[in-house]
Parts: structure tokens; sequence; C-alpha cells
């Protein structure tokens, strides 16, 4: 959107631009009159707009089918949207892994690294690693940094609304109170997006996992960390203060206990009550007092995690399957607020608990579906560690689609917000045309 | 919109159309200059929108402006919305009363009737009781039936997400698997919206209540009964099952117990340990232990209600306000995963508790920040029992904005569900032009 006044020919031109293109990018080639037909836009208005199009290096004529099936009698002239007119990058830092992956304009990988972070032991070494990931990315992709059109990086702690400060992260060292997006904007030439790694990887999963059907979502992340991520009808819900889903910070455990009581490390007593340090805690308490699997785990190599507690239930043992009882009714009485606040159309379970399979969906669901009063389908993330990043493409390609395609989303005249965001843009529009 | 193609004539004049309107509906009278310049539109574009905007009946133009300053000179024509140009209605139908209110398509009241609904003891003669009061309050407003474009009703429940079947209401005789849009459609000649009592609460306190300022609100029913509405991002949020904000089956008091445990008037443990009766029946315990002002309330005339206790402590009897914290108390362990889960930028109080006004925002204020992580401002509602029915009118009034009047949220054109709605409203386009 040019900013031009709406009705006058420069706002029309636009917006005829706007549908033809989203004609165009649902489909792999079409021809001019199809495009008439779908838009409802005359012959003439299409081939100007296609042309338009064309020159601003958005879309691309073809003399035939891709399929080679229209080989006979006159070539049929094609478009078809140039997913390469551009790329974004989807960024996940973690206390133990840095994601990178580089896609085109359609979602479609370019590269992927991954990098341990365990090592970074202040925020330049942990920037550094990032920085590092993003070059070979790069690199592997094969495109200039000034080909990337949009940035978006998930990472915990609350992030501010402007989506560009981690407010608070205590588990990552130096993070709380950075502006993380100057700090990597100097990696790209274009705007960068900070977002919380829960409410990024509920976008993954409505995209690309396991919700692709549903409308409004909460993600629990179950982990080393826990929390949740709210996606309700079409769009996330970051609360007032990005502090939205932290339901880590509920008390169910205590309940007449004094206060939300954050320990030393920044955790509240639900994620305390329920995090995989949690299940380790009560494994090993059971280990000592029963014989079994446990005890066979923690005498032999000591590797009792929350993991081996969860693969020793499905196996069968009895102490185990306590555990495991035990941690997932206090699971339910942590999702079943929020399942009554939200009533969402489906509620995935992911983190590195999920991993453990099926047997905890059926676990959660015993405890919980007591609690709620509708029964809200449970299911288990499909992307599992790629969630997060699947979420940052998936915002950086909408952040493109808004605002540097051409688009229906036009700001209204006297939105000055609108404005601001449309200059932040501009130096987007000239594109890589070849 | 009358279905067509984008881009076509008609389209843009329907564009035009929706863009001149829109505002001339925010100011009070517009010279045609003014409009030319605010929307960017010629002068020749914006007279023609405003001919065919005049023939529909929208608008109307004055020869002078209305407070007489511009009586000197050549007259300038002015124009500016016929808010009289139809109606709508809201509804509230409770357990002791229905309220029905009939305003222009400003919001302006134009006729309020309030009724009783105690007596009525079945379905039957609460819809009577309901019917009765809508035909005395458009006698009163002086307005024909075929002149209200829009209805929406607040009653308690569960309602289906088409907005037209009570699911679930064990509070009213007869009132679960009720088709109410039906049976109230015959009193009108238009679209009936029937939609949870909270749920228009917090519409109405977001538009004309004590939330004017905020984009995210809820609001909590504390009364006889105890419920949420949501409204996140300048929507309301109903949930999957429209079960949204049920907090009233949150258990939060035995926090180990089994499970929802229902009773038999349909109450969740929340609401049974926080609802006014709640409150009464502490206050009758506590008077039978201690003397003071609720030993006398409930010695000479019995009338220890949940506004009693609330008063007295606010006198400062002490047995009172050990009635009035360990009550708050409770409260604040269902508002805080609320808080938590949600975030929003302000939470209000309404029902009938909350009418013992500044006292029990401080109270719940002392719990509750001690169970969240962000204080979110807590307030009391500002429009008390007509919460609900204010919200009706806004519903409503959206309603007409959207699917009657020249509008600029056109459906998409592949879109059947909108073309639907469109067919569904196309009656009321014929407008009474007197």
């Amino acid at each position: 959107m040019s900013g031009a006044s709406p009705g006058s020919p420069a706002a029309l031109r636009h917006i005829n631009q706007a549908h033809v293109l989203a004609v165009v990018r649902r489909s792999e080639a079409l021809r001019l009159g199809e495009i008439a037909e779908t838009t409802g836009l005359s012959r003439p208005t299409v081939a100007s707009a296609l042309d338009e199009l064309q020159e601003a290096g958005w879309v691309e004529f073809l003399e035939e089918h891709p399929d080679g099936r229209s080989r006979l009698g006159r070539p049929a002239r094609l478009v078809r949207f140039r997913a390469n007119a551009g790329y974004v990058v989807g960024i996940d830092i973690g206390a133990h892994r840095a994601s990178v992956v580089v896609t085109d304009l359609e979602g479609k990988e370019a590269a992927t690294v991954r990098r341990s972070t365990s090592d970074a032991h202040d925020r330049h070494q942990l920037l550094a690693a990032v920085r590092t990931a993003v070059r070979e990315a790069l690199a592997r992709a094969g495109i200039d940094r000034r080909a990337v059109m949009s940035v978006a990086v998930g990472t915990p702690g609350i992030i501010n609304p402007a989506g560009n400060i981690v407010m608070q992260a205590p588990g990552l060292p130096g993070w709380t109170s950075l502006n993380l997006a100057r700090e990597l904007h100097r990696s790209f030439h274009c705007a960068v997006h900070i977002e919380n790694d829960v409410n990024l990887a509920v976008l993954g999963e409505r995209w690309r996992g396991a919700a692709t059907d549903a409308n409004t979502v909460v993600f629990i992340l179950w982990g080393e960390r826990v929390g949740a991520g709210i996606f309700i009808d079409g769009r996330l819900h970051r609360g007032a203060a990005g502090a939205a889903g932290e339901i880590g910070y509920l008390n169910v455990v205590d309940p007449m206990g004094a206060d939300v009581r954050v320990d030393k490390e920044g955790r509240g007593p639900f994620e305390r009550a329920v995090a995989a340090g949690a299940v380790m805690t009560l494994g090993k308490e059971a280990a000592r007092r029963h014989s079994g699997a446990l005890r066979e785990l923690a005498r032999t190599d000591g590797h009792l995690d929350a993991a081996a507690v969860f693969a020793a239930a499905a196996r069968g043992d009895a102490t185990a399957r306590t555990v495991v009882d035990t941690v997932t009714a206090r699971l339910a009485r942590g999702l079943a607020p929020l399942m009554l606040v939200i009533d969402p159309d489906v509620v995935v379970i992911g983190g590195g608990i999920s991993l453990a399979g099926p047997a905890v969906l059926d676990a959660v669901r015993k405890h919980v579906h007591r609690l709620t009063l509708v029964p809200t389908p449970l299911r288990l993330s499909t992307l599992g560690d790629d969630a997060v990043v699947s979420g940052a493409i998936r915002l950086a390609l909408s952040d493109v689609e808004r605002h540097v395609l051409p688009s229906l989303e036009a700001p209204e005249p006297d939105s000055s917000a609108g404005l601001v965001l449309r200059a932040e843009h501009s130096q987007n529009r000239a594109l890589p045309k070849g």
C-alpha cells in the first residue's frame, strides 16, 4: 500500500494487484482467463495487474504448463508466484540450542542450521553463536542477507509488546532487558521480530503441526520449562504485558499458599511441580522406596530423567506408573483452569516430556477431563523440537504478506501506526529481479 | 455489499459509499468538501455517493448547521447520518428480571422496559413476559417492529456457536435446549442473536462502562452466579463450545477433589464457594459464633444477605470483615488463573456483590496480586444491572454496521459463508424512508 487515497486510481490498481496476487499464490500456475474468472476482474485489468506484479518481481510468466501437458496447440501463457523473490529466516534461541531456518516465500526450506548453545555463559557468547548460525544458514541457502525480507526470533521469556526487547528471561544468561531485535538487526537488512518461544510453537503447530484444522489452539510446553502459547480466532494472543499463558506461575499444588513464590531460577510453583526436574525428583524418591525399573536405572547409570520415568511407566513398571500418575494429576490441575477459561478447539502438548508418546496424553486426559466442562481434544505435538522455528517462519511470512507484498490489509487512511510500518518496510520493495 | 465482483463499478460504488458513510457517522454534520478532504475522494465521487446514500435512507441533507451559526452568507449544505433510519433492540433475560431497551442506530435510547420474571415457572411464562416487555418497549418508542434492524438477547447459559440455541441453562425453567432465536423471531422481522449474558456484559462495559479504554477486558460476574466474559483484541471470545470463561466450574477450594462436581442447580465448585449464597452462609455461621453487626442483622429481621455482610464490613464490623476476607481470598484463587492465562488490560468486577463498592476491589486486590505475575488493574462495573442490555445493544449495532449499512467489511468473493449472511440480511435493506 503506497499511502494512496482510497478510491484513487493508484489505490484501485493496488487493490487489483492484491486480488490477482492472492489468487496466483493459491495455485501452482494459472492462465490469465482463470484469474479473471476467479477474481471477477476484466481480462484487461488482470493483464495490467500482472504486468505490474511482474515488473515488481512478484510473478513470472511461463510459456507452457510445468507438467508439460500443454505442448499441443498454441502454448498457454501461465503465470506463477515467484516464491524465490525473497526469503525469510526463523530463529529459535534456547538454553541448549539455537536453530536457524531459511525458507522461500512459500515456506519451502532452503537451509537449516542447528548449534549447541550450552557453552554460552553470557549474552555475548550466546549472540555470537546465533550470528554464526545465521551466516552459515544463509551461506548454505546460497543467498545474500539482502534477499531476506523478514526475520522472526523465538526465545524464552516475556517480550515487550513492540516485539523487540526481552523483558524477563531468567533462564538465559544476560538475556533480561536485552534489545534482541537491535542485536540481531545488523545480521540482516530487514525487520527482526522477537517473540516468546512458546507463542511461536503454537503458531508452528497451527501452521504445519498437530492443529492445522483448529481455529483456537492452546500449546502446552511440558519439558524443562512449562508454559502455554495461545492462538485465538486466527491470531496469537500475547496479553497486555506479553505475559498471557504464563501458567508456570499458577499456584495449584499448594492452593492456600501465600503467593506466586518465584524461585531463584525464576520458576513459578506450577512449573516446579510438573516440569521435567520434578518428574526426575519424584522418580528418584520412588526408586529409593521401591524396587523395580526405577531403582535399576538409578543404580546402573544414574540416568533417571523424566523420559526414563515415562518410558518405564509405558513398559508397565508399577512404581514409574505411580510417579507418572502423580505428575499428570498435577499437570491437570493447571490445564483445567486454562481450558475452562479459553475453551479451545484443541490442546497440543509439546516439549521434552511429550516425546514419551501417546501414553502421556492418556494419563493427562484421565485427570483433566474430570476437572473441565467440555472434553477438549488433547493431541501430541507433531513438530517436536521444530515447533518454535516453524512458528518463527510463519510469523516472518505473515509479516511479508502484510507489509511487503501487495496486500488488501491496507491501513486506514488516518492510521499513523500503519504509516510508520509502511515506512519501515519500504526498503524491502527494491526486489531482486533475477 | 451486493455481491458485486471486486473491481467492478458496482463494487467500487459500494466501497465509496462505505467510506463516505463511515466519515459522516463520525461527525454530527459535515460539508461535502470536508468529506472529500477526509476520504481523499473527489467531490463528484462524494456527491454521487451521498446521493445514493440519501436514496437508500442512510443520510439526510440540512440547509444550515444545527447550531445555527451558518445563517450568514450562502447556506452550507450539510449532511448527517440518519440515526433514526432504523432501530435495534437489546434484551436481558434473567431469573428475576427481563429488560428490553430500544435505541436508534447511534445507540441513543428510545425506550426501556423492565419486568419481573420471578413468577415465571416455565419457558412459556418466561417467553410471554419477554414478549410483553418487547411490545411495550416498541410502543413506548413509538416505532413499528419492522423498523427494528437487529436484536440481541442475553441470557444465562451456554449458547451454541450459531447464536440461536441455549445449550445449557440450569438456572432458568425449561431453558436448556431452547431455540430462543426462533421463539423471539416472530416478535420481529429481522435477525435475532442469542448470547451468553456475561459475554454481553463485557461488551457493554467495553462500550460504555468501566473499560472503554481497554483492548482486552475480563468481566467477572460476582453475584448469585459467578462467571467471566472475555473480550480479546477488540472481539468477544466465546470458545469452541461457547463455554469460554465458565470459571464457576473451577475447582480451587478443594484442589485435590475428584472432579468438577456440578450440583443439582448446575453450579460448579467455584461458584458455590464464592457466590452470594456462600457469603450469606458464611455470614450466618459467623453470626452464631460472634456478637456484633451480623448477629444483630440475623436476629432483627433475618435479612443477612451478601450485601448486608459487605456493608457491615465496610462499617468496620470485625466479624463481617473476616467473612469478606475469607470469600475474597477464595475469589482470588479463581481470578489468578484467569489473569495468568489471559493477561488482560483490565478486569471489571460486576454483579450484585460489586454493588458493595470500592471496598470489594480493595479486598480482592489484596489477595489476587500475590497470586499473579502482572498487577492487572481491577475496576468496578459502572453499568451495574444495565451491563448486559448495553452489551446487547452494542452487539445489535455491530450487526447492523456489518450486514445492513454499506460496509467495508465485504466478504471475500469466494466466501460462501459471507454470501449466506448477506442473503439473510437482504430483507433489512428495504428501509423506512420517513
